[in-house]
């Protein structure tokens, strides 16, 4: 992967690395498996100082083929600065001024923790063959054991992308007493099928060198070329194919080139000189047992369930994935956010645009970084939301507010900067989530502590809540946005008990006056687009609405007109109500 | 790749292979490297019967490793047919009743065509590290000679997948005046990177194999560990991720497993089984021969452009993709369609939607089989075009007949079954293309030789037309449909020097009585769906629309008011045309 090569200037500074042998009793420090190592010393830096109520603890899981060093630098003429040295640091998104950070080498690694190249004290001798099997699990087992002897006993967030991202759903569901909050960036319930193969055929590159002996090589040849093979597939996996199309140019090479089966790519050098730098820095032994505990790691598989594998956690969860991402898609990333909100559980989700795919969790600082920042609690970039102001009005939210009782759970669909269940949470303790399709609304949403699902609006967005599992379903001016509104409404009336939606009415008499006498699409306060460019898709009239709740049999429990207009009040007044009414609140459920 | 493993039944029946030894000259076959092979003999199979006038011939090109074994069965008990038997045999998509069809094994191979293991007959011993570079050129020069053996001057069709693709657009390019069609399926102009960079690993995969030894091995010991490895890479892109997810199942492993690194997926005996069948059935320096082929197949590198390329083709393409192919990726694949309707030529592209991955070429021969034939003048399976009978009426097209001159070229965004194009082009030689969604109105449009895009229409489906590329472009009925008019209108004027627009009129008096008296979304012929499901998502008035061309600065060329209710006739009489137009066709162009 790429190091983020930040200026040294905005690093963190010099920093150091520490090692720690684990207190352990005379069973060793065991393992999932069952086996057990006679000693574990882990590798780790810290940046930032701990509280004296020790409540300012973030923990960072290491991906992969990374190390301890998370930011910051060495020695003044270091070429690289930490690996999330953009992400961490002095006002930073993970800001070192207010948080003690923690980053440790893996278990089984080559960085400093004990690993397969480590000397097994039994023998005098590295491990090699005999280093036994290590989980996702067993990592995180040593961490903490690492955190309790740093005196952390509570962790103010743990942070992990890939393979950490693994990490720190472990750390929620081992200690989830111990963790307000969960960053998962990147990552997944486990390798897809995809993925998994990718990573047999990179594991068998490495197996099949003759040089690998069984991974008892550390006195003879390492098996370079297998790790360097096994290493280009994976950096494949890490870019995304437009990332790629964009990077490598071709030449023609029609006549024989003295390099037989040269592609004629200058992605053949650069895959060379990733393999190559990989073998210097990393053991084949430990990129097998790495390699092997995130290939046997799903979540589904070893719950039952994904809902199961997350049914105590406490923490509260911010889900990024990225769009070009297919080591672990989008998709996959998401089926932790839905298993977290069919359990109840707070979760905020952000789909990350790139071009760097799976490599832009370590590329994509800025954006990434504001939505860290305040779900840390800071306010790191400028950040200018862009409801329209009339959206998710005082008044909207104080008629839907007289709808709803304290306490009940709302999906607020076209949630804004999160207002309306910031307000109603303040108030009477509502909770519940908002699906919202900006980016910067949605960083509005995470100030306000206001769990949201960064979602396009349809039918499919839906299908992944479970049936009934809120009380309210809110549409404040977004169901004439989506395509099919009878769908939608038999979709939502699955999810949620009640519905309340509210909608500009089509029919009131602005609206056909206008069409009427100018013979051209209406505009009004309610309805303040160009016909060609109105997000609204599907315009209806109060009475299309009533007609349609009929036909799906559904029961109006309440129904509100809204007007501003003076004429718009009398004809409400005179009983013309579609006429009458500018905007309609209505609150249906099941007849 | 699956071989297709259809009934014996339905299969052509028993066929033979053929070998022939191309008669050359004395500097032997001349390669496009300069290199020559001494000898070259071919292997080949024919079914069906070339007819008197030698003008029913089918050229298939096969791709990476296959044979010339593409239909039929040699024994009764063979357990497979030929690769593509699905698609070709008596009374199949590629007719062997009425065609003669053709395919070979491809030079470099290993199924009977000289190759590497083949005897280099100055030694007496295999080529092996001899054999020289071959290119896709290559195999299509030692086709085309075979070709001329057997007599066969003139192609009715030549059709390639996948590397089978890059050869047929290479028959297009080298012999334009002897090709009337062409399809291309699951093809690109080349390799993206993305392909390349799994090339590149499996390559070295099997060069890294001490058997290997510079491709000197056959009377020793054969490089199988690389070749299956490189073949479990290659397999993995042929699937979907979508597909390998539905298929493979994981096991709880977090004990230790007797097999070191065993990821616990039904994967790994999968991948096994296909590295192992693979070995058996290949020869790794072929591989690795025609693989390079492919990897430096570059039409745009070695032509200077895609359009280039294609300059002097006369042949008619259909250019099929598949939905979940990313190793020869849609948008790969609508790069040749675009650089061909940049060049004018004539071409039909289809998006086939599968689960497959690129394996789909071999395995989706229903929506496939009917495509293609239709495109060779067949009726294969049933087809009902779903056009609304009212669009695309003869009354619409007589109107728009009257506003286009003869030879001119039209873009019919929302073509339906084609019928416009193809009254037009047999009234006065008007030319053009279609775009249309639906999959079985394409169908249609092949059927009446109508070339067609399958595409949604947006703005994005219009950025690949280059500048000035149509005389007229036709939004029957279409426009509302869109997200954006203003901007819809500004690309079309950029792609054609006229747009036609036909679109009912919300302004008319229906739509106004409808909303001002019954206060519902109206209803009329011309607007005949629900609110809540009408494709119409900007619906506008005939003054809307007139009110938009100023602002865009357009000059409407010609409006014809339609109507045929009593009252819209009066009041168009009257002058009160916004009221009286039930549907509006307008010319336009620019100011």
């Amino acid at each position: 992967m790429h190091m983020s090569e930040c200026l040294h200037k905005d690093s963190i500074g010099p920093v150091s690395f520490y090692d720690k042998k684990l207190t352990l009793g005379k069973d060793g420090f065991v393992l999932e498996s069952g086996k057990s190592l006679p000693e574990v010393s882990v590798r780790y830096e810290t940046y930032g100082t701990l509280n004296e109520d020790k409540s300012n603890a973030i923990w960072v899981c290491s991906p992969l083929t990374a190390d301890a060093h998370v930011a910051g630098w060495y020695k003044p003429d270091d070429k690289h600065v930490g690996w999330w040295d953009s992400l961490i640091g002095s006002g930073k998104a993970v800001d070192t001024d207010k948080y003690f950070v923690v980053c440790s080498n893996v278990l089984g690694g080559c960085k400093g923790t004990t690993g397969p190249a480590s000397i097994d004290p039994r023998t005098g001798m590295p491990y090699g063959s005999t280093f036994p099997t290590i989980t996702i699990g067993d990592m995180v087992h040593a961490q903490k054991q690492l955190a309790d002897e740093l005196g952390i006993r509570h962790f103010y967030c743990v942070i992990g992308g890939s393979m950490g991202g693994f990490q720190a759903m472990k750390w929620a569901i081992f200690y989830p007493e111990l963790i307000d909050r969960v960053i998962l960036i990147a990552t997944s319930p486990g390798f897809s099928a995809q993925a998994l193969g990718f990573e047999i055929v990179g594991r068998d590159a490495i197996t099949q060198d003759p040089n690998y002996n069984n991974g008892d090589y550390y006195d003879k040849q390492i098996p370079a070329a297998g790790l360097a093979n096994a290493r280009k597939l994976a950096h494949i996996t890490y870019l995304s194919a437009k990332g790629m199309e964009a990077r490598f140019t071709r030449n023609d090479i029609r006549i024989e080139h003295p390099e037989k089966f040269y592609s004629g790519s200058s992605l053949e050098t650069y895959l060379d000189h990733q393999g190559t730098k990989f073998v210097e820095r990393f053991d084949a032994n430990s990129y097998l047992h790495i390699a092997h505990a995130t290939d046997t790691f799903d979540l589904a598989t070893e719950y039952g369930s994904l809902e199961n594998a997350f049914k105590n956690v406490k923490a509260t969860f911010l889900n990024v994935n990225l769009s070009t991402d297919w080591l672990f898609p989008p998709d996959q990333s998401r089926q932790i956010t839905e298993a977290l909100l069919n359990d109840g559980k707070v979760v905020t989700s952000l789909e990350l645009d790139t071009q760097f795919g799976h490599d832009g969790f370590l590329i994509e600082c800025g954006a990434l970084g504001m939505a860290v920042s305040r779900f840390l609690g800071g306010h790191l970039g400028e950040v200018k939301t862009t409801g329209t102001p009339a959206f998710h009005s005082h008044k909207d939210i104080s008629i839907i507010d007289s709808m709803i009782p304290a306490g009940a759970r709302i999906l607020d669909l076209g949630a804004g900067d999160g207002l309306l269940i910031d307000t109603l949470w303040n108030k009477k303790k509502v909770t519940g989530v908002g699906v919202e399709k900006n980016f910067t609304n949605i960083l509005g949403c995470i100030e306000r502590d206001v769990p949201v699902i960064e979602k396009k609006l349809s039918l499919k967005t839906l299908e992944s809540f479970a049936d009934n599992s809120f009380d309210y379903a809110v549409f404040n001016r977004t169901l004439p946005e989506v395509r099919n509104q009878r769908l939608m409404l038999r979709e939502i009336m699955r999810i949620a008990k009640h519905a309340i939606i509210t909608f500009p009415n089509f029919g009131s008499w602005e609206m056909r006056w206008a069409l009427c006498y100018h013979g051209r699409m209406p505009k009004s306060p309610e309805f303040p687009y160009e016909w060609y460019e109105t997000p609204n898709i599907h315009c209806f009239t109060y009475r299309d609405f009533v007609r349609l709740t009929e036909a799906e049999h559904l029961e109006i429990e309440k129904i509100i007109s809204l007007n501003e207009h003076g004429l718009s009040k009398v004809l409400t007044k005179l009983g013309l109500v579609n006429l009458g009414t500018e905007r309609v609140v209505a609150m249906v459920k099941k007849a």
